[in-house]
């Protein structure tokens, strides 16, 4: 099975997750926006085709086969028991789950720093409103959703290695790459947090090490974030 | 199996779209939140329990025996199946997951119009924001994604009765909510976009005339859209 990844080239952006996801696994995968001959032009046909009868409302989404998977967490739930990246039972799915989708609820509060009052506006027009947000985001938010994380690890029956069990699921892999990205776009602030999340930095040690994850970083098809992406770097707003 | 539905009392918010599920099914479930002897203080004692090994990040969440499952679009994917509320094919219920996740994004975009700068926060303090982002979320956002679902049920293959297949789904339920929620926060601006949507409207009327869910709506259990909710009528923002 040959794996197609819709994602807009040129940012890490949501795209990443389902990467990281895809290279640990080692599958076999095109990722259709960065590849010469479709890029955003295959994107945007895919989305505006009137003909088809199931269109994705936007970027990520997956075509395995006849089959076709959006949004993030819905992607990674489809591909988790494929690559071998979630336990069986379903208990056990579902938390893994809600994990993911705390994870995304976290990512769109990083995009909306920089975007408080909407996408389809530039980020020197809302700027003031940026700092605001941002304060609180920094303040508020990032040590309540780092707590949480710290709090799931440190209290998984199974040890504090991974976030469910004692292997590695997709949601080690997201939290990986929110943290990544998080020390991009807030370095200060990340370096006061971090000394009070010990076991997700650990973790997030854990997964760059891994020899799939640790090849693919060192490669090419790791891209840098930047300030077209999810995660921004502006240092007016890493108070 | 008795269902036990954990959200905050005194606004339908999100755990009205899993209530419109456990009522379409005449499912057996206790909304925990509202129930005499337990409300917020068994939602809190249960999100801080110290010993407990699998903690939600917030409500909603479901309890299913030893099954716990948070987040709207996660708890009606496990209810899907059980309440005959999703097809049997697995292609089509990740279509119809992603639809719901669709819609779950919509609804923080909706949130998000009176709480552009933090949810801890009151209105009152980010009155000037919302106003900003509320001229976008009329004039470009809610266009937007009604015309997705007016497009997704046009192009359904199988009729413009229902959102997927020719029998109702969860999306459905959860669309005509989000309806009935825009027409309270923003009518001018829906009596100004329904006529787009005629399909849409025309699916809320259809939801809205199922015996049970007729039966609910009439009942003491549906609660009234409030200015505490998600969905706020705050005229200044209806443009």
């Amino acid at each position: 099975m040959r794996y197609e990844l819709y994602y807009w080239p040129g940012i890490p952006g949501r795209g990443e997750f389902i990467r990281l996801a895809l290279e640990e696994a080692g599958a076999d995968y095109l990722d259709i926006g960065q590849s010469p001959g479709n890029g955003v032009s295959a994107i945007s046909a895919y989305l505006d085709d009137p003909q088809a009868s199931r269109p994705p409302f936007a970027p990520p989404f997956l075509k395995a086969g006849d089959i076709v998977v959006s949004h993030v967490a819905n992607i990674l739930q489809f591909l988790g028991p494929r690559l071998g990246l979630v336990p069986d039972d379903e208990s056990t799915r579902f938390w893994v789950q809600g994990l993911q989708l705390t994870l995304c609820d976290w990512l769109l509060e990083v995009h909306d720093v920089h975007h408080p009052i909407g996408a389809s506006l530039y980020y020197e027009q809302q700027r003031a409103e940026a700092r605001r947000r941002a304060s609180l985001l920094i303040g508020e938010r990032l040590p309540k959703f780092l707590g949480y994380f710290e709090h799931v690890l440190s209290s998984n029956p199974q040890g504090d290695t991974w976030l469910v069990g004692d292997s590695l699921t997709y949601a080690d892999l997201s939290l990986f790459q929110m943290v990544a990205g998080l020390r991009y776009a807030f370095p200060q602030a990340m370096q006061r947090l971090e000394p009070e999340i010990p076991e997700v930095s650990a973790l997030a040690v854990r997964v760059a090490e891994r020899p799939n994850i640790a090849a693919y970083l060192a490669s090419g098809r790791r891209q840098s974030f930047n300030e077209q992406g999810i995660f921004r770097h502006y240092p007016e707003l890493d108070g």
